[in-house]
């Protein structure tokens, strides 16, 4: 196959990871026979250093005509803790999903047999947690009209969904289903929100076409609950985009994984895959950062092209890394900690 | 002291745990001296059965001219699962809390060493934590305009704030926290909504006015991880209303003391005392559910009538009744299961 990747590496800790994505990736494509050229592109405040944007035109251009973008982080301290600041790096990465039509925001929750003691939680309630939300993220309050009246004194936000968004999002969700255990569960508030009804019952008019899959509906409220409580009682959530923000946030830090887990973010025409960590300033040049989530990025990535074996290939090998402890620091637990780069080295030497 | 007390037992096992709250307020009465009037009034299921509506005239006016509201717990399984049923339990409580003008819902979380090791958490991520959430109640998505266009196809929901709401939620929160550790956290998404932005900057320019609190403010997503991560760094938080929804049942669920925590619901005239456990319909009438809670949000109101001993020394039952097992079978642990009303009887005694 001959893939054309935009490559995004971003801001802080962006780039070290990301070159280790793509060492492992070429390591993936000599050894499969493919040819993957990477288109590199600015975003974030790196963009705004260079072009004063955060999401220049240039940018959308390399990703509009690429097959995929893989994505480092973006987010700089100069930039924290002042949301009102007139160009901000989340706006380039908001603009960025609204642009390239990235609705579907694919977010897994899994376990490391090796880390479960990293967990917040107990081992027993978190043992055998593999769950995915699929976050709605085009749409909704982010996207709706906002503003001020009253000389400022009154601010709006208008949170606005169509059955056409959510049909879209929703057969995502059943189709996930249907390839893991099929059970799939609504998250909304369709007992104080319009567009909470309007998700519940679009997702209620699918189920006859999905007659296998067993479909639940949950209060957003109800599952910031059991998510902390039953974690492995979930499997597929679908949600908006908000409640999505929330709750996979919340999820992400149950498992004790959260350095580890990737993210995929779904077009009609493109996609994108990310680490879902951040950009951690601190850490920046001094070769300390895990590489892993980017590499399970990656491999998410392969898949999504089909190509399962050279995912699976790729998620083999960071499970050797792991189990072998060629580990960065934050996984070293007192032993011997890896550089980002001797990681990155070590995943490719075991493709 | 003379006290005129709506009692708003409600559904399922409402009017159980509210018996055992009067018995014990009633106990406090006396030790004190203090004359309690008890005005019951209908609400929630059990309201809609009698007259068709879920807060009813009658009740506003029994509410309205109280000193304040004890409140069980509302909800039953026949309105479930159809968030659009014409008359619905949760209808009765928006219009309640709307017309009450309970603008600020109190919402701590605390452990209770005896009960540490029932929290899905590790104990040395739970001890010590004590922290408050004060949720604002009567604004935001859950009251601005909702409605659908498009024959149906477009559902919205308006979410808007004003300056004066804000400011009359975070002075409440200053002066919280100005008794506790002057440490206050605003909660908003405000790299994302204009209202959060208003939000923050009515907080930020109030900070002046407590030069002793020291403020910071997250991004409710980041709220969403480090309360499952480091609860105990927390003290006061405050937030808009749908945050506070699914950050306090969250927070709720992290101290193993769920069934225990009390709450109240603050508003200029009058203010409702309520656990945050729900209605239960499975334990109804079995005798078997935890009064405890109810009895803590009974001595939250004495407490904010000025009456800090009364309080203390419900709390201090509450406390000697776990320290001596005298507990309901959720707490018995294999050991002897009280009953409802034994606990309760057992709590007045110890007044
Ligand atoms: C940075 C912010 C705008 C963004 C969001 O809220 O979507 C982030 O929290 C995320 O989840 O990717
Ligand atoms: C029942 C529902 C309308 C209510 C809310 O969302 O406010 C409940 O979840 C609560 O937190 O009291």
């Amino acid at each position: 196959m001959k893939l054309n990747i935009a490559l995004l590496a971003g801001d802080g800790i962006g780039p070290e990871v990301i070159e280790q994505a793509v060492k492992v990736s070429d390591a993936i494509a000599q050894k499969f026979g493919h040819e993957i050229t990477w288109k590199p592109a600015l975003t974030g405040a790196a963009a705004i250093d260079a072009v004063g944007e955060p999401y220049p035109d240039s940018t959308h251009e390399v990703c509009k005509n690429a097959d995929a973008v893989l994505f480092g982080a973006i987010g700089h301290p100069k930039y924290d803790n002042d949301p009102s600041a007139p160009v901000r790096p989340e706006q380039g990465l908001l603009k960025m999903r609204k642009a390239l039509g990235l609705f579907a925001n694919v977010r897994p929750t899994f376990t490391f047999p090796s880390l479960l003691d990293k967990s917040p939680l107990k081992r027993e309630r978190i043992e055998g947690t593999d769950l995915v939300f699929l976050r709605e993220l085009t749409g909704g309050i982010y996207f709706g009209e906002k503003g001020r009246k009253d000389n400022g004194d009154t601010a709006f936000d208008n949170c606005v969904y169509t059955r056409a968004e959510v049909q879209r999002l929703a057969k995502k969700g059943f189709e996930l289903a249907m390839t893991r255990s099929k059970k799939l569960c609504c998250v909304d508030k369709a007992n104080v929100l319009e567009t909470s009804r309007l998700w519940r019952e679009t997702v209620q008019a699918m189920e006859k076409d999905y007659p296998e899959v067993e479909v639940s509906y949950e209060f957003v409220d109800a599952v910031a609950m059991r998510l902390v409580q039953w974690p492995n009682s979930y499997d597929v959530l679908i949600t908006e985009n908000l409640f999505g923000d929330i709750l996979t946030d919340e999820a992400s830090v149950i498992s004790g994984s959260m350095g580890l887990m990737p993210s995929a973010s779904m077009g009609a025409e493109v996609s994108l895959f990310e680490p879902i960590h951040g950009s951690y300033p601190q850490a920046t040049g001094l070769n300390i950062a895990n590489p892993m989530a980017t590499v399970l990025s990656a491999a998410m990535m392969f898949e999504n092209f089909g190509l399962t074996e050279e995912g699976k290939t790729m998620r083999d090998a960071v499970n050797k890394a792991l189990e072998a402890g060629v580990v960065t620091e934050d996984l070293a637990d007192g032993g011997k900690a890896y550089g980002t780069k001797e990681v990155g080295d070590w995943l490719a030497a075991n493709i």
